[in-house]
């Protein structure tokens, strides 16, 4: 992602949500990365603690949290979203730091953001912030969400020219009035499936570090780059059903899931594993059911059933920023632990 | 459910994985129960180090947790279970402390557990459970978990009558040689919705503590009896659209999810909310979508949306259990801090 970066001209402002760890987020840094996104107020004051000097956080500011961002404000170089003008007119006047501000645009994910066709609040906004001289008008930050359900690559593109474009009138239109606004954009799947990542200035993808089963469907990847494993005891083997029982639950895996060709829902693949590093996944065995504590492997191959209780395997996630946010721990294919934000006492 | 066991004569030893909380298993304590379940040896240590003296560990052995299983055991009055001939043969050996031992059947939810028809597995099973001086066999135990897709209340007391006649069979067969054997009967559905609890001796309803909307669509409670909500901060509001975006995504909530008439999936319901207690659930409006830290409330009535950034909602979860893992923090209702096993700082 650094080298594609690089080669487009663009910064790299990768999302730190995906791993929340200052381990990971140190191998960035070690490759020239200093400039990150967070997706929570609580996520950049651990990664300023840890020494991060530019932060922007991805979600919208609201109320709450206007306090905190002042306070952040002064320790290093700070953005923010507002989504709307509603949005914005909610914490405006509790913003007293310096602080850089993006107006996010719904560029066709509808999650929050101002429809880049909406221009009369856009530039309402605009003025708005410009009255607030300790806020600097950054730009437009959009998430092309739709990404990940647009299925194919040519269709990731599709949606990656058209809102690119939509965008760049926007920044067009407001550049002679100030000239140092940016495009900033994010999602994992286009920034992996576009060559040419034209017109825009940053891109914010966190997924990536990781990839995952769904981002493997999409096509963003090949399974063998995907990075994050849940290792699992294997409690009970029932070959006769051709399923097995291990102690990795909803509260261990998230209950993402993605459908098979019959419809069924499978909350990840199944590797063999030596406890620190993996194989590739057993064809037709997935995690096929979860409860909370419980999950079971569902096998098409009852033959391929080549385990007992208290052996380990590796499931690969559907979305593994959720996963390695309800991982109890995390260990380097080197068995060193990495530290996370929110590490809490495995079950 | 107190008042129910008393009234059938069964012991309560409630599931304390839905709370995993020490203040909240005092309000048990302090109601009289001091048998307790949990779903994991780490969850058993907690509570043990916190006073608790007699704990199942409704999860099957595996290799992995026997030499914790061994210290714990000296702590307290300790029971496991076994879910197969081959788990509890890769345990067996290990077990050295004192401990009690159930073998878990499966009565019709096919996830771990031995059918109450394989009688001859079930016989090699006790009679090699006999064998080890420090192991007594304490008796069966089932989960009925498939009262969760029973459809009404009808279904689910036919299952606690069929499933309890098969569990009595064995009772009465092994009950001349283990004179002090039990059944121990599980889930929140049938035993908030079973009046008559006849033919067992225990029940480990868990989930009631708090209930949920699942609880409520399957009928166990009124939605009035859910105790749970994940207070949300409003972030956007988009009335043309009919919707609202709120800080709280699934790693607040988890993505357990429930699918309307219309088929469409929801992740709870929306109240309205003073900080800390809630009102009846807003007629049509739902958590529509979930990603990692947005969601997505929508409103069938537009008009409903009396909303705007920084107020804050109430969301009762489809799931309880998984929403009170997922939490960073929980309070009561009176605003004291409520301590939990998996506490972690909130994102």
């Amino acid at each position: 992602m650094i080298k594609k970066a690089q080669r487009n001209h663009v910064s790299l402002r990768p999302h730190f949500k995906t791993h929340q760890s200052n381990d990971i987020g140190s191998l960035f840094r070690d490759r020239g990365i200093n400039s990150i996104t967070v997706s929570s107020v609580a996520m950049a004051e651990y990664f300023i603690r840890n020494g991060w000097s530019d932060v922007t956080v991805a979600f919208p500011v609201y109320p709450g949290v206007t306090e905190q961002l002042n306070a952040l404000s002064s320790r290093c170089k700070l953005n923010i979203i507002f989504s709307s003008m509603q949005n914005m007119l909610a914490s405006i006047n509790r913003l007293t730091g310096k602080i850089g501000v993006f107006i996010e645009i719904n560029i066709g994910h509808y999650r929050s953001g101002t429809a880049s066709s909406n221009t009369r609040e856009i530039a309402l906004m605009v003025n708005h912030i410009s009255r607030y001289p300790n806020l600097t008008f950054r730009g437009f930050l959009a998430h092309a969400g739709h990404t990940y359900t647009a299925g194919s690559a040519e269709n990731i593109r599709k949606i990656y020219n058209s809102s690119v474009s939509d965008l760049i009138k926007l920044k067009s239109f407001w550049k002679s009035s100030y000239p140092d606004i940016i495009l900033s954009w994010g999602d994992t799947p286009s920034c992996s499936l576009v060559e040419e990542l034209w017109g825009i200035d940053e891109i914010r993808p966190g997924n990536f570090v990781f990839f995952d089963v769904m981002q493997h469907r999409i096509g963003s990847c090949e399974i063998t780059d995907v990075a994050l494993a849940l290792i699992s005891p294997v409690v009970d083997v029932y070959p006769e059903s051709g399923k097995m029982i291990i102690h990795a639950g909803a509260v261990h895996l998230s209950k993402e899931y993605l459908t098979d060709s019959s419809g069924d829902s499978y909350y990840g693949l199944v590797c063999p594993t030596d406890g620190t590093t993996w194989g590739n996944p057993i064809e037709g065995a997935v995690v096929g059911k979860l409860s909370q504590e419980h999950g079971t492997v569902t096998f098409t191959d009852k033959s391929a059933i080549a385990f007992k209780p208290g052996d380990l395997i590796a499931i690969l996630p559907i979305h593994s920023c959720l996963t390695f946010d309800t991982m109890g721990a995390a260990i380097a294919t080197d068995g060193t632990p990495i530290s996370s934000f929110r590490t809490r006492s495995p079950l």
